[in-house]
């Protein structure tokens, strides 16, 4: 696949819907030197993943169904998003555990929301049997072409910021995030695909030499917690030398507090893991290594205001 | 005084030890164009008052005695920080009532903390106390050149980012931060002065043709309280014909939940003062005008994380 033609038309696809995001340099204490970061989380619904969801229901037909999703999280509120924007029918099917926040959230895109009873699976079903009935396609959070393409016009476009580093450092859940940045960047600079300790997909897969089932578990779970890494992720990851590095929770829960107290971003735990990597010296730049972070999400629940 | 000169000197002596903030622009439901934001809270200590700190300790010779304040809000974090920085001592005398955020972002920076039980009035006591015993200097919170100087290099390095506006929106308290816009843009472009209601001792000033006592009070009082306007402030508003809108608490509370819920900003009441005057059309552009909202303070209590 051309990836790189794939993102660029891409961003020509969804430039009129998304944000470009704002990029800053920022010296945290205990670090030799200032980072990189790019503000991904001031994507419209606190996340990267409305690029994907753009990407996906503007690549091609919709069904006159429209669009579904079982989600509670950060994909679930991207699609219903985008569909709004986009005046396609969407029917999102929400767990009740997973809560006022993410469902208010979801309700203010103005999409349709079914609150299921239970869990995750239960709302999976809901939403299955509405597929069936409608037609209506479903997105992939992290699996499809068009949603990698879509997550990887966040790096193209931190390139055409001004992005000087050698080294991004990206949170990895499915893969969307960082199989977008790797198939960007093509190798051109090196990526370094955090995970927590107790969801790390990418890590397992890539000790085992294919993808595998994993536990998941740990503060970041509700947005990392794939229990096995996207093909085109691991593929991407394989063939560019993506370095896997592990982070614990707590230093996920430092990281969190640091992005608060030194710079006032308040972030959820995926949101802080790609920091929790560098501040926790899990992963140790060369002396002269210049180091860039994405922030990805700022999802917390309950809202702070 | 020529601001303009003042301005790009005090650039010069902070630029090293105070953050480039980043700027964007952010789209609102209700509001019929983007506009250009600049995120000053990701200053260090969480507000713009660093920039008036460094140039003041940086201005001239500092008193073997340091530099003393009395204040548990934004301007005592901003001289605790930038002292420490410096390797100047400094003493802050804290009010007890300050709550203990406050309290520990002073602690947080290094300089020596005193906490007074009782009120303002109190640790202001004792802070003149200490300059009497110590010969330690004060730093004006928005009324002496050098801190309206510093705080006007926001305004010029916005402009150095590329600042497309007509109009600037600016949320006063004492006047340190619109002094130095005002002083920055000597009429280039206009400025819109936001107070809350409660809380307008600009407003209050111009009507009476000079600045004049008030009564504070309000969610945004503990930033944007000043009993009187600043004299430099006032007078350059009244030479710039700054125009002057208030908003009422409401209308702050409602700014704050915006920018948590569409942009994932987290600020104080303070720092969503300039947009609520956009968002609830106390101040109503004209169509086609290109406007520009300072975010200035991210400082709510208590710490989110």
């Amino acid at each position: 696949m051309d990836w790189r033609n794939e993102i660029v038309a891409a961003a020509d696809r969804i430039g009129g819907y998304v944000r470009r995001t704002p990029v800053t340099m920022l010296d945290f204490s205990g670090l030799p030197a200032p980072v990189e970061v790019k503000l991904e989380q001031m994507q419209h619904t606190g996340t990267f993943k409305a690029r994907g969801a753009f990407n996906s229901l503007l690549s091609g037909p919709v069904p006159d169904g429209g669009v579904v999703a079982a989600s509670g999280g950060n994909h679930g509120a991207a699609v219903a998003y985008a569909a709004a924007r986009l005046g396609i029918p969407a029917q999102i099917f929400v767990p009740e555990i997973a809560g006022p926040s993410k469902i208010d959230l979801i309700r203010r895109t103005g999409a349709g929301l079914t609150v299921v009873p239970g869990a995750y699976a239960d709302a999976l079903q809901a939403a299955l049997a509405h597929e069936a009935r409608t037609g209506a396609m479903q997105i992939h959070a992290y699996d499809a072409p068009a949603t990698v393409a879509g997550q990887g016009t966040c790096m193209a476009e931190w390139e055409n910021q001004g992005l000087q580093a050698d080294t991004v450092v990206i949170a990895v859940g499915g893969g969307g995030l960082a199989g977008g940045a790797l198939a960007w960047l093509q190798g051109r600079r090196k990526v370094v695909a955090v995970e927590p300790e107790t969801s790390c997909a990418l890590h397992a897969a890539l000790e085992a030499g294919a993808p595998v089932d994993v536990e998941v578990s740990g503060i970041a779970a509700n947005a990392l917690g794939a229990r096995r890494i996207g093909s085109l992720c691991f593929g991407l990851a394989q063939e560019h030398g993506a370095q896997s590095v592990l982070v614990t929770d707590a230093a996920i829960a430092d990281a969190q507090r640091v992005l608060w107290r030194e710079a006032r971003q308040l972030v959820e735990p995926a949101g802080a893991a790609a920091l929790a990597a560098l501040l926790s010296g899990a992963y140790l730049p060369e002396p002269g290594e210049r180091v860039a972070v994405l922030i990805c999400g700022a999802n917390p629940a309950p809202d702070p205001v």
